[in-house]
């Protein structure tokens, strides 16, 4: 045998026992912060305070939201919900490199929601999942799921490489309208996977932008949706934006159907201004929704809007920035209050 | 010798002797489109109809807008303008790859700038260009040119890889502030050169979406300029977001002071609501003005950014979505006519 030969290895991974051991180095803010949620590596953006309501965990323990009957205890009764739309919170799967590990955990979530949750309330409906990077086997399990009589709409991260008009998707679309089931977009993991930088400048360096940004992302898919035609090649497809803001929509329309008059033969598939099909075949959730010091002018957008026609109410629950029913829009008239909280989610979901 | 040994060449380039061989295989509106402006390789989203109104042509030919004589005959003279900021469209340069190449561009343009337009004309003031993706440069540029009186201005592409407020670029604002320089942020090559994708769920495929998106850009770059604390950091330096669009401003300032309240020990560095910022740092310019059916609903919108105090005059000539200053905002009150179109603009750029 060979002497014992000097050795010197350039590449030893030391690991952290956990993110606490970083603790007593560092200093505040990041103290507290470091300590209650851990250390994250660059991937999504994460909220330093946590993204879920303290007061959501069950009693038994666990994470905030996992239980059906306390959900239906903390959220369901008390607000008087007649129904409940769960939309989760994995469509972030649709920002994974590998449409085949997208296409298992959707199918083994939408087998989920149907075994654990849609059963124990009859307030539940539920969103299905698909990967929508691998667009034929989305459809297939649109076709798998979609009849299930609680599953009520498609939810896609708005977190995305490529926007949602693009003919790329066409076949989940016409897989949706076949099935009568809405598309809804959530903001999800902007920046991560193989999504496009969360902004058009690039990426913001905190939560706080990425947060405040996030209505660019669901500008950006209006606009194309629209103008590639997809609601005139489904005219019965609808989508929801949900949770990226309303205040943002009169500029979009606006400006859209200017540039569109100008620019109309570039998209000759579209026989109606393009603010039309947004209010025909668009729907916007409220949180979180925004508030100006003055509520008259955000009743001014309202109006702008036809918000009594496209909102429907979601409270984000568990989530941080939860918008609770009893205060928000309070003050909107009685009939645009029936219409936004119950009306026309009741007619868009066929509930 | 050896014998001539048979050959497959199984790449030759042939080449088109202009865009106009493909016209006679074109069909409409592609031949028309092609026959006008030429075949564009990927790069930039390029205006299918022309980016020129065809009627600035100087009477001597060439480009639109390159006389300064016929500019001042066509533009300054009828609409009554004191001053003109003469902004270019070289900001683009800010996303070459090579910054030494965009020094060498912005260096030269400035030179050209002063030597053979600003002396032209009294109402004559000029934005420089600076090598943006290289700030030391940049810094070198703005000391150079600066100091010259009828330098007004810096103007930047809204097309960037890195949002406006990140630390990379606060050189670039001690250097403007120091010479009392506002600086312009204004649309270019978004989505071309090292600019991240046009819109954060990614490339939009025509130029009316991508158009329509460009707002965005100017989101993103404000949200980061107010979080990262330039304006503390720089209290006297001001933002012109020229041409970004206007009416995204309420939903932007309710949204971001909304989620400033809930994280605001993210930016231990701002003293004051990201809203007052924008309002003491920032001012917009009005084309493309979004044009709402009702008018009054652009005057909501007004009243709710302080439009008064906030916006600037621009035509955006000689570009195909010129606003003509005699037909715009006319129906606003004559106080505010003053302010937008002349004051505002005379008291930022010191004129």
């Amino acid at each position: 045998m060979a002497a014992p030969m000097k050795v010197i290895d350039c590449d030893v991974h030391n690991m952290l026992r956990s993110s606490a051991d970083l603790v007593p180095y560092l200093k505040e803010p990041w103290k507290s912060m470091i300590a209650s949620f851990g250390v994250h590596m660059p991937g999504t953006y994460s909220s330093p305070i946590g993204v879920m309501r303290k007061d959501a965990v069950p009693p038994g323990g666990g994470i905030a939201a996992s239980d059906p009957d306390y959900l239906v205890e903390q959220l369901v009764k008390p607000y008087n919900m007649e129904y409940a739309i769960l939309t989760g919170g994995l469509y972030a799967v649709n920002v994974h490199p590998d449409p085949d590990y997208a296409a298992a955990v959707a199918s083994a979530y939408n087998d989920y929601l149907i075994a654990e949750w849609l059963p124990r309330h009859p307030s539940f409906k539920g969103a299905m999942i698909v990967p929508v990077q691998d667009p034929q086997q989305a459809v297939r399990e649109i076709d798998r799921i979609g009849p299930h009589p609680d599953i009520v709409e498609i939810m896609l991260a708005s977190a995305s490489p490529i926007p949602y008009g693009n003919r790329f998707y066409h076949p989940i679309y016409e897989a949706a309208e076949r099935h009568g089931l809405p598309i809804g977009i959530h903001p999800g993991s902007e920046g991560g996977g193989i999504s496009a930088p969360p902004t058009a400048a690039g990426y913001p360096t905190n939560y706080l932008q990425w947060h405040t940004s996030l209505s660019q992302n669901f500008m950006a898919h209006l606009i194309s949706l629209v103008c590639e035609g997809v609601f005139e090649k489904f005219p019965r497809l609808r989508f929801v934006l949900v949770e990226g803001g309303v205040a943002w929509l009169p500029h979009l329309m606006w400006r859209l159907d200017k540039n569109y008059k100008a620019l109309r033969w570039t998209v000759p598939w579209l026989k109606k201004m393009p603010s039309e099909y947004i209010r025909e075949n668009c729907f916007l959730t409220t949180q979180p929704i925004e508030e100006p010091e003055d509520f008259e002018q955000l009743k001014q957008i309202f109006d702008m809007i036809d918000a009594e026609r496209m909102l429907l109410f979601s409270s984000d629950y568990p989530h941080w920035d939860f918008d609770d029913p009893t205060h928000i829009l309070r003050r909107l008239p009685e009939e645009s209050r029936r219409r936004i909280f119950y009306q026309n989610a009741k007619e868009l979901y066929n509930l």
